[in-house]
């Protein structure tokens, strides 16, 4: 490994400390290089407009910073264990290429701002990419529910068949979550959209760095002004965003719920297409909804990630090396769920739906209800109605003549089964979409 | 206990499987009273907008719910065990004072309507408190920047001093942070401020609710689409309010931290109130910060009310029993919470500082980073400057003649010593408190 | 309130900091109080025998100490707001009736000595209970699994028919589950078996005091030997039990959830005896498995209860009031935890099978599993025989006339559905009954 | 990739999905890859006792798995990406090399035995490290506590000084936590020792597999006897597993925080050893205690493995792909724990004391208690004693004969500084100590 950058001849670290210290940083780091080379090009341009570099130092080391990201992108260059992590090693392939000019990078600023920054650019681009996930899977149920308002199937409350409902419903049902899920990230994003660059180890530095240009460079919303909340932000803003996957993987997990139970033999309501379901190793019938039971457990990993953050953040103020371990539950659980969540906007398009096997669930005596209303509609207390109701459930022909269709028709309350309100959906499907391009 | 309403007069419920679904449903159920009360009045005025129930029948149920309300508020009226839950307790009532209108309380809506909705406006207040309570402290805090912006303290890093700070800046930084949490108390009732009323058993029903109207009246702003949705987000959105507290409590707990330390005889540096300690049982001499030490206890709790509450939802679509247990965790989580943190804006008014203490605690070694920065500002890279100061700092004589106050005054870039950006933190919290204003 | 131990008459608390530093000890210590009580009088004993009180004094107190319990208990003292805790109310009570004797039951204990050790007794009996219940629900079960033995059923992996299999082998799983559960709870007991009393403050006191004497007589196994691990043991011990009871309740949650599915319409396996259901208050022809969910839920309240404590445990050696904090989460916990669990062997043992309905959801294609086998068993290459058997399963006439008795019969290797081993599951189960018993 | 083995030339699986599907599970099964092995040779013995293959092919199968076995650790084979997991790597590899006599190691298990096995394996070797390296810690800190028995420093409640106490009282309470935890590691192997190996996909087989010699080839204690509970104790085991490591890992963390603390310039009684400390990148003056705070990190990582396998625990039964998720937390968790606890028994062992200026720290008032404690044994009621200790304690003159001492010498109760029962300690790791030696 090349030498620590705060190394001064003294003590060295044990070895076995050191891999400790380490963990998994450099490849974690991975994730986090190229935003380190964008913020260092912004840092370089910042101390070149205050007159600490010249231009022409500015323009060598953003040349220089330019090819280190090449490097990597075309595998060139690979982080790896050599270094201690990605941050030092951005520092040393600028001192080999441009000597005492490279080391100039540094000035300024620690390496805490450079973890900082490019961990929140990280989290703000994973951020981006949860709100238009969300939206995409958003888009794919209205779709489906468009096109299946009028599909009946039972619905149920604790499991049990309660009253005739339709697949639209179930659909309509998902997407708004989805476009709940897609506001949070949204909010979530607007929370962290704030340039911690420029505050050094916490105190700041006694240079004029100009860290409103900087921000605006990085396209930051705005600086994050005290650089000691710069600190005790870490970790805590991890977990707000984490938070935020974590309400859209809830979404993931209900939809995938309603899959496994309804692909089930005894169920029977919905197929997979075969692209996403899996043979068993031992059984030669089978095929196995794997896909969607990993879209079921992905929140496990969202929760594991909060609790481990949650986890870390007792401290006093300022930086304490605890804070470093708040980098893996973050990347892990992004990386993870975002390609969960990539999933969902094409399994739900290809699923394949029995109606006939839905439609003869609604027996009759799920028409129980809404005779209840009706007869509450005509003046009956709600309660006397319901005893009535209930009896004539329990005879055979009591409701037997009544339709799955006319009951979802009668449903016009906003959101029920004759009245969706997918135009309204829809429009603020629009809305969030239209917000998120203009970033 | 009263008979549940869905008793059909056929197999009662085993006593002890009674007792454990009830719960604590009627303790917690107070906090949900008077909302129920609220919701089902404006149920009732959108049952008569559609001319289910006459005018007459709605100033007679509006008022008869206004009655229990005010019994309830005098004490006249106790919601205690012999009631299943608060919700069939209302509706005990409006039948006993009503008779058979008063029974038409619930024509249209289900238990599920009355608990979602009370729930709902429950949350919508507390995070409304949460907001106004995070701006609370966060002015208070400000306010002592302002006051403290020029007394030196150590800065420090991994508990170790690192560079002159100052009181200042100490406090800027917990503003910062409680400004943050206000913005996310905002953005987490915007998301929940929808109204589920009218959405029945999650299938909506067979009755052109008003529900838009419904919601009107409750002061939502807007009605939650799906009924599906209104309960697959039962605990989900519970979360997300929870997630809001944590966050505030995270930077309560950062600053009750500070408190902790600073307060020891050790450190010196500031002083608590007698108002917030207390005595031992056994150790005479003893004051010991009690109040602080629960304060860095709050996010705890929330954080058990939020692994409780994603331990509940692994679930098909749909209403299931489970979700009743989402009631407590909330409830007691923003119970505790808010008193913890009504406490800050007074505690952080009447604490004492040892200023001198403080000062003396800068020794001249703390100056190296100021002075490794100067060279590099004078064109030394930093790694060499880095190393001349270090040099200097390890000689007794090397930094002893720089002060304090002169190095503050360097830090200039945003947020330093030199430059704490209070006025940016100023209008942040005006905008915020002026948003919150209008609602 | 009456007046805190320790004041001194000098600055009193603020009132709302006394009420948040009170919280809800005075309604939690109900919990703790009688152990209090019990710990009191061995302490007492202890200081007769070294003479810091004449025997006279330890008369008069023990006399004292169990008159307050019968009124406790009789309901003639009830422990309310008028005191600070429990604790504090136990040594008022005591002046009270003794005067100056009264008062002598604090010599050479802290609270601190009174909250560990009643915290530890209530914990070591919730771990008993713990370990019973599992027992008993074990019990149940297997009795349940011997006189299902041959009934046949499908085996479901990824919730998709795979073989034919037993609902014996299924009541097997549940009690080797619950067996497993009983010994964590027995091996949790066994850690916390210690008796912090006598520990005072966390530093001991200059008392010759018996403490090995008291523990004996408070029924532990041994006196916790270092005084600061007493005061660092406090959550941390309590969390140790809370996992052990969250392990039962994982595997109350797998039995909750296999009711729930095979209850519903389209399974049809099982029903649940009308004692153990519900009906809704909007639906007249439903019966819901409310108890059956609720038990599903239960993991949950152990899991909030767990993230609580752990989320207190990030502290210096030493006693801190966030410790305090740590008795709320282990008390509901364990009270719900075991009402819940105190459920399940009459619900297990009241449970209606649909034997026909089990049987018919054997499809032939569910022995392509047991075809490859015995294709590999006659030397065919295990894949070649999977190849072989999957045909077989896609053609109709392939497996027909195969019966799922044979299969079940065929299944000998240990645990399989011919060879349940329940004898092996019945022995452990004594040997852990009679573990119990020696206590 | 190599195509799944169930892969019958259907739907081909999305790539995407697939990879999906596959996660970490190639990096993951390194840690499995050699358990796995050992599995399949006791399986093929079993295999060639039940005459399902002859002696000559058990010879080759076990031949060629050491093979597999020796590739893997001499990095001739590597297991990557070009394998779905590692566990079809192996049959894969054995079928390259010995054909149709390789693809028999197959026969009567199933992919999910092999994992159940190979993870079970895992957990066992994970709990044995775990258990050693706390007894490890625990002699480290025994050895420190006898050194330093009569080294006095002021013992703290909520972090302010209290009264007297020693170096060795402090160590002494740290040893006696991680021997509780060594216990802890020790009851979690022995509830989880025990051999899933031949329950196959959950239902068994229908071949007379020898299941216990194959457990006791593996050194299990016992078999697993149901199928079922083999599949429904997966992901809960993990659990527990992890639940051990996270009660040392507290310990470590309170041991993390005196360090932290102590160590602190204000504190100034503890210097930790060069090997263990890091420099900053921008202070120069600094030297850090990273490797501490880092190990203070740690209860994290085991809570977030905690949340992550609880949230993956809400199922039926029978085996999900959900439960894939299992793998990644615990194998985690344990390699980061075990590496942090490894380096606390020469941390321990090579720290530095200030012991004047600790002494110094014993300021005459915190005598107060002793005092109080003294007038109550002559007989003076406790409150009366604790009022008198305080004035005296608040007159400078007061205590301030008092030796720190004389204290320590007089707190003689077991446990206290002048009785620290370190040989009972001592004599209960010896005892853990050769309990683990028998295994």
């Amino acid at each position: 490994m090349t030498k620590p950058l705060w190394d001064k001849g003294g003590g060295a670290l044990d070895a076995a400390a050191q891999r400790f210290c380490a963990g998994d940083d450099v490849t974690l780091d991975r994730a986090l290089f190229l935003y380190d080379v964008r913020a260092s090009k912004a840092h370089v341009a910042g101390l070149a407009r205050i007159g600490v570099i010249s231009s022409e130092e500015a323009t060598a080391l953003r040349g220089g910073l330019d090819e280190v990201a090449t490097e990597f992108l075309t595998g060139a260059f690979v982080l790896d264990e050599r270094f201690e992590d990605g941050h030092s090693a951005i520092e040393h392939l600028l001192g080999e290429r441009l000597g005492d000019i490279g080391r100039k990078v540094h000035t300024g600023r620690s390496r805490n701002d450079q973890v900082l920054v490019a961990a929140r650019l990280h989290l703000k681009d994973a951020l981006v990419d949860l709100e238009a996930r969300c939206l995409a899977a958003a888009g794919s149920c209205l779709a489906r529910a468009a096109a299946t308002a009028e599909v009946a199937m039972p619905g149920y409350t604790h499991l049990q068949r309660a009253v005739p409902s339709s697949l639209g419903a179930l659909f309509a049902g998902h997407a708004e979550a989805l476009l709940d899920d897609a506001e949070t990230a949204a909010a979530a994003r607007a929370r962290i959209d704030a340039s911690p660059l420029g505050t050094a180890a916490g105190y700041g530095v006694n240079l004029p760095l100009d860290r409103d240009g900087v921000a605006r460079e990085l396209g930051f919303d705005r600086a994050q002004v005290s650089p000691i909340y710069a600190q005790n932000s870490r970790g805590k803003l991890e977990l707000l965003a984490v938070q935020a996957l974590h309400q859209a993987l809830l979404s993931v997990r209900r939809l995938a719920w309603d899959l496994s139970l309804f692909t089930t033999a005894e169920f029977g309501f919905i197929l997979l297409p075969d692209a996403y379901t899996t043979g068993s190793s031992i059984m030669p019938q089978k095929r196995n909804p794997d896909v969607v039971e990993l879209l079921r457990a992905l929140p496990a990993a969202a929760e594991g990630a909060m609790a481990e953050l949650s986890g870390l953040l007792s401290l006093p103020s300022g930086y304490h090396r605890d804070l470093q371990a708040s980098k893996a539950p973050a990347i892990r659980a992004f990386a993870r769920g975002l390609e969960g969540l990539a999933l969902v906007p094409d399994l739900v398009a290809r699923l394949y739906f029995d109606e006939a096997r839905m439609l003869a669930a609604i027996t009759p005596d799920l028409h129980a209800t809404d005779r209840a209303i009706e007869l509450a509609g005509e003046g009956v207390p709600f309660r006397d109605a319901y005893r009535r109701a209930a009896a004539e459930a329990a005879d055979p022909e009591g409701l037997a003549g009544r339709s799955a269709a006319a009951s979802l028709r009668a449903r016009v309350s906003l959101g029920g089964a004759g009245n969706l309100g997918l135009e309204r959906l829809e429009a603020r499907a629009a809305a969030l979409r239209a917000a998120a391009a203009r970033g």
